[in-house]
């Protein structure tokens, strides 16, 4: 086989065999085709697109790139092994309070997760904001603590689906980036070798996301899916508003504290919605729970019994983290600095710039504009007004958390320049825009 | 500006500036935009396509990226430069014969050319059959034979139009060929860098080529007419039919020996209506002849009143050739087993793989299967029997020029399969297909 015939044969716009996905994915994994051979290839599957069992062939091909993990050894027989995934907005901790409320209903959760880069910020930022916690686990601490505590969250290895770590860097600099069989399939590649049975996507819709359409979300949800499903792994898709910050708490101690707030059934109305629903949903297609109904009813039992919120202490603790947290939540790191940010006029909050609000906290030090930076886990933004409020003139939009006044004064203006507000009153905005599951 | 901004541009369809492309063009010439990204951008470019205006653009951009010649100081003023190329062919020594008839017209004719690689030779291979004769010129004595001749043939400096040194060959390894704006703008820009007002093309179209339909011959000739006609130079094309080898002799040194006898007014019907045709041509848009009438019969005088033939004896004297094979071909080398291939059954030629005798001639050691491979100027194939023409079982199809007889067995068989007998009578193919002005 030759890169070129293959590259050809996708310009021409025809299916690329399971073979030909192989050889061209090892090939550019081990470097033996070169970038330039890899980054016309990836422009004429921007062109000409993928079929569903081709995109699950390059899917399959990615994930066999590098180690793929099986974690059924270590749990009882017949388990189903659940994950979730969120393609990324600003204030997005649904995994901190959804890992928790699954794993106390029994369904063990084992998460390898990424850092934060831009104005998204990544899970494993954020826990370590609580004292002492450590995503660095050995593969045996990660199996061990899997089988004993049911939940665990670890810094993503550097070889799982290394040919994405070719790929994704790549389409950066090529534009490739917004083809929807590369964008799926460098997802769907690392949940498929991560071992999971059974996914649930949270594809985020709305200007702060990605996915800025709702047409665009359902493309990819759809595509993801039919992966998922093709692979053998179940899978269902939740497209979730992004069109303003996720919650109230924007910043990686802050988003903690709500998390913990929401595992104790008092978050933020948004954010306690997402969290019941894509618990409910993976416990349903993990089979834990046969109707919707029962399964909303187990993830309100495991809030309102305070399981989950053990769920997460024992996590925390396991993996060298305070969990005096959950009780106390001054024991996380606090910035010395609040300022309030008023409104400028009367009127309804038409929208948010949840893009400006992430990019206002990298502003801050509570995020990173390159990779390998240090961030400060005490800064963020409470996100006070959300669409659909009232609000008058000098009435607090958002509270800026900073490491000191001129940090705090620099930002006032972006953040108020970030709220559209109109004289006609508007609805609040809903929080689950649709659900994409493969019987469709 | 940045190089991933102009690929998104073009991938969405829009026209670049000239801003844009001598910014894109600069920097990958001097190696700042690395291959991966010009890789994605010829391949958005042929999925895009370029307006005419567009890959003008480009073509004056890459002829800008090296030296760029004007040899009017040299000559009277008020001369017309004018020059042709040849998109490329089996058996096809058109500069050879055009040169000399269109210098004794009183046009200079000055050339760059490149070696041969593949099933199609090249100019230099040919001429360099002639003993002692050289294309290793300074520009200097370029220059002074310019213009004490009127004729000059040089090896292709190395600077002449370098962008096209970096796509040409990326283009081939990212399935970029096939691309109207790519291959107009790699021949154009060392046309206009070359120095030449005015610009015959001698598109070569069937399966000998590399435009295989008219159709593509004739979207091809239309693009760089009209990139001549936009840079400021008079541009004409002819399509020319490559569905057989062009006259008889295929191979360096046979070439040269027919070239000659065309001067002499003997040439092989077909190649003598060509070579007359592109000579009339390029006097006719230089503005030396005011109608087609009149510019064939200078080239009828030229060629009757063995001008033609003194012009080339000249030139190859010039570049220090012996001028003796002019009146004695038998000083050119000759290889020492002539062997001839019999027709396999009776009936008449109704087609000859012209791609599939070049290849012969390569494996006889008479081109080069990469670039710097030494080649044997004496081997060839003699085509005998054309498109048409009835032939009886055994009679000779053509005869093989090999270094040993060995060498000659081994591509019999290989010959008569390119080949194509049938019983029913066919007519001879014309030569000249089409002709695309900027008229049009």
């Amino acid at each position: 086989m030759n890169p070129v015939d293959i590259i050809v044969k996708k310009r021409d716009g025809y299916e690329l065999t399971r073979q030909e996905i192989d050889f061209f994915v090892q090939g550019l994994t081990a470097g033996r085709i070169p970038d330039y051979q890899v980054a016309a290839w990836a422009m004429a599957v921007y062109f000409r697109g993928m079929t569903d069992r081709e995109t699950t062939n390059l899917t399959l091909s990615m994930a066999a790139s590098g180690d793929q993990f099986d974690l059924h050894d270590v749990l009882p027989p017949g388990t189903v092994i659940v994950d979730k995934h969120s393609s990324g907005g600003v204030g997005d901790k649904t995994t901190l309070a959804v890992g928790p409320i699954v794993a106390a209903c029994g369904l063990p959760v084992g998460k390898m997760s990424g850092r934060g880069l831009s104005f998204t910020g990544g899970t494993i930022d954020k826990l370590e904001s609580i004292p002492g916690w450590s995503a660095e686990l050995t593969e045996e601490q990660f199996r061990h603590q899997l089988r004993t505590i049911g939940l665990v969250v670890a810094a993503q290895t550097t070889n799982l689906a290394p040919a994405d770590k070719v790929l994704y860097p790549l389409r950066d600099v090529t534009g490739t980036v917004p083809s929807l069989p590369l964008i799926a399939s460098s997802i769907m590649s690392k949940k498929l070798a991560a071992g999971a049975d059974a996914i649930v996507l949270d594809v985020k819709c709305g200007h702060g996301a990605f996915m800025e359409t709702l047409d665009e979300a359902r493309a990819l949800s759809r595509l993801m899916v039919a992966i998922g499903n093709l692979a053998g792994r179940k899978s269902t898709a939740l497209i979730t508003q992004m069109e303003q910050p996720l919650g109230q708490a924007v910043g990686n101690a802050l988003e903690v504290k709500e998390a913990i707030d929401t595992l104790r059934g008092a978050g933020p109305a948004d954010f306690q919605e997402l969290v019941e629903t894509v618990a409910g949903e993976m416990l349903l297609i993990a089979g834990a729970a046969h109707t919707a109904g029962e399964a909303q009813q187990r993830v309100t039992t495991a809030i309102q019994s305070g399981a989950a919120l053990q769920k997460f202490a024992a996590f925390v603790a396991a993996q060298g983290g305070d969990a005096g947290v959950v009780d106390d939540p001054t024991l996380l790191p606090a910035a010395p600095v609040r300022v309030t940010v008023p409104a400028k006029k009367e009127g309804f909050v038409h929208a948010i710039d949840a893009r400006a609000i992430g990019l206002t906290v990298v502003a801050l030090g509570g995020g990173r504009q390159k990779k390998g930076e240090a961030i400060d886990p005490r800064v963020g933004v409470m996100v006070a007004a959300k669409v659909g409020d009232r609000v008058r003139r000098d009435s607090t939009l958002c509270t800026v958390h900073a490491a000191d006044a001129a940090a705090a004064d620099a930002v006032i203006e972006r953040l108020q320049d970030a709220y559209t507000i109109g004289m006609e009153p508007v609805a609040a905005l809903p929080i689950v825009l649709d659900r994409i599951t493969g019987d469709r």
